[in-house]
């Protein structure tokens, strides 16, 4: 966070994961950030975390960020438009045509001191105690500002998005409205009611979970008060998406009733090679296409051999693109998975045989 | 892989990742493997790995591992249990009752031979590249005898598993295929077609994906070969899971028609918290219910320090369950997540503090 851009102070209303996150952000470029809550709890343990101070009589924000649930954010910014005559308003929430439709039918409301945004991070815990600094760093940050806005109010949200790190995107309301029903609302629901089916499942049934059920139902712990609110103020544009979704369900069911007709076969299997070419259209980690290398080395489950390994990698001169532990129950070894960029992974492969290292795989 | 139990000579028809991650297994154990492939090239690729030696003229298995595509599995077998009059014949495919029906009616097969298995373990990459030796170390893998099948072939089958480090689960082959309907094969299909909805997509609403949608489509980039093969096999069940799904997707779609309706708000809240219910009956990572607590421990982006960390978390006497690095682009700092018994976590993070690690968060 070199250079940091947003000058003056910074007022957030609301202080959960997100409000509590964009404080760690801008207190570590050392802004001034001054934090409300409508519960004093909530507050006390964003302050506790770092995220800035609590905010006090005479304040003057250049900039207020509203971070609170979908629900009440046209009311709330609407309340700081008023109180703070001279501030720029901005909303972090993550529908967008809804909260603008309803401020521009409250009396009143100077819109053109407000810009609604979404930053496109989060966790599936929700709160400050699961805030970081970093939540929205290399992760896009839609803008959605109407025609012809004050270019130096555009400019002072550009610079709150960069000084988190966070990559500017401009959109209209609707198209981000649209554009999340697709990568956001849809899979939470189609989560959800997938996971519902393993309600009533027998435990013996849902022994045989693998990795890709849980990665597919991930999301379905999600929280209910939140997501209630969202498919709500986007239930057109979710529900569009859903109704093609379900189209081709019908299909697939029709081609199950009778999969050995003449056809059923060819259909099932485009069926799934769609799915293949939809899942390749998602630009990879970090929102960049390029792919690491992964090599995995057996590790003895015993005190002291990770570090090991990791600081004969760094001896060998690799850098670490990512690391991930694999640890089975009892078992006497642990796997490593190793990231790493693909020109470095054959001299460090021959570089930790040499040294002894068990490799277990490695692909591209 | 200590004291194996499997005795004599194995032979394994066919050398993709799970016929080549057996041979890897039996061979760390010292086990005599002869592998089978149709594929010339498959099969060098495998023996190149480690996982055996070739099939030759006057092997005498008293074991013989199928693990051939599902639609071959039935024939592959009837040709082994001709071929090796002595031996016992397990397969390894992902349906059971499918072919077990073809092959009751093929005539002459000796079925008091035959076990019909499944590892509950894979790999979205197929092919010997992608075989691990510990594969199936930890999971479930079905055994689907007979009433009054043999014990002391019953014997045999468990040894395999339990020489490969899984865990052996009776079943019918009916409950089997209704199970892994339920925790596999919906999974795929709902993952396919939610990830075919990104096809048409503008590049700017597929940019916002994030690590939500990418968990939720992850299996849709699976084979559509192997996929097409499974989902006609196991069609009944298959549609009879997808049937309930659908049902669920209907009603949220009425209730989408019109959020502000009385009971429509209930009504979708209720649909999430059943995906929050449905998710929390999966076991926890490695099938165990227990919970380990993370700590996040922010780590500078310099060789070495990650490996200082880890060897600390060694001094310090925590074990670590496993362990995560977080690492965004252009950031200076990683995070590390570190899991830990959850009674080690509050010294933990008392001790790394007063080293000077900075915990970025933790919770249970």
């Amino acid at each position: 966070m070199s250079a940091r851009r947003v000058k003056g102070e910074v007022r957030i209303v609301g202080s959960g994961l997100l409000g509590a996150s964009i404080g760690l952000g801008l207190r570590q470029g050392g802004v001034d950030v001054a934090l409300h809550d409508a519960s004093p709890t909530a507050l006390s343990l964003a302050v506790d975390y770092g995220a800035g101070r609590p905010a006090a009589e005479g304040d003057d924000p250049a900039l207020v960020v509203v971070a609170v649930p979908p629900d009440l954010t046209a009311r709330v910014v609407a309340e700081e438009l008023a109180a703070h005559p001279a501030a720029l308003v901005v909303d972090v929430a993550s529908v967008k045509a809804a909260p603008l439709a309803e401020l521009a039918a409250a009396a009143g409301a100077d819109l053109a001191r407000y810009i609604g945004t979404h930053p496109l991070a989060g966790r599936e815990r929700g709160g400050a105690i699961s805030a970081r600094a970093d939540l929205f760093v290399g992760r896009p940050w839609v803008i959605t500002a109407r025609e012809g806005a004050d270019p130096a109010r555009l400019g002072l949200v550009e610079d709150l998005v960069l000084d988190l790190g966070a990559v500017p995107v401009e959109m209209s309301p609707e198209e981000h409205d649209r554009s999340v029903a697709l990568t956001s609302h849809v899979p939470q629901v189609v989560a959800s009611l997938l996971a519902k089916r393993l309600i009533g499942a027998p435990d013996s049934a849902v022994a045989l979970a693998g990795q890709g059920l849980r990665d597919t139902v991930r999301i379905a712990s999600s929280s209910p008060e939140l997501w209630v609110q969202i498919l709500e103020a986007n239930a057109p544009a979710v529900a569009e998406v859903l109704a093609g979704f379900r189209g081709d369900l019908d299909a697939l069911l029709a081609l199950l009733a009778d999969p050995g007709a003449a056809g059923s076969r060819r259909g099932i299997a485009e069926a799934l090679e769609a799915g293949n070419r939809g899942v390749a259209r998602i630009p990879g980690k970090h929102g960049q296409n390029r792919r690491f290398s992964q090599v995995v080395v057996m590790v003895d489950d015993r005190p002291g051999e990770l570090a090991r390994l990791l600081s004969e990698v760094g001896q060998i001169g690799v850098n670490l693109e990512d690391l991930r532990l694999e640890h089975s129950p009892g078992a006497p070894i642990g796997l490593a998975e190793l990231s790493v960029l693909p020109e470095a992974e054959p001299g460090l492969i021959a570089d930790l045989e040499s040294r002894g290292w068990r490799i277990a795989g490695a692909w591209a």
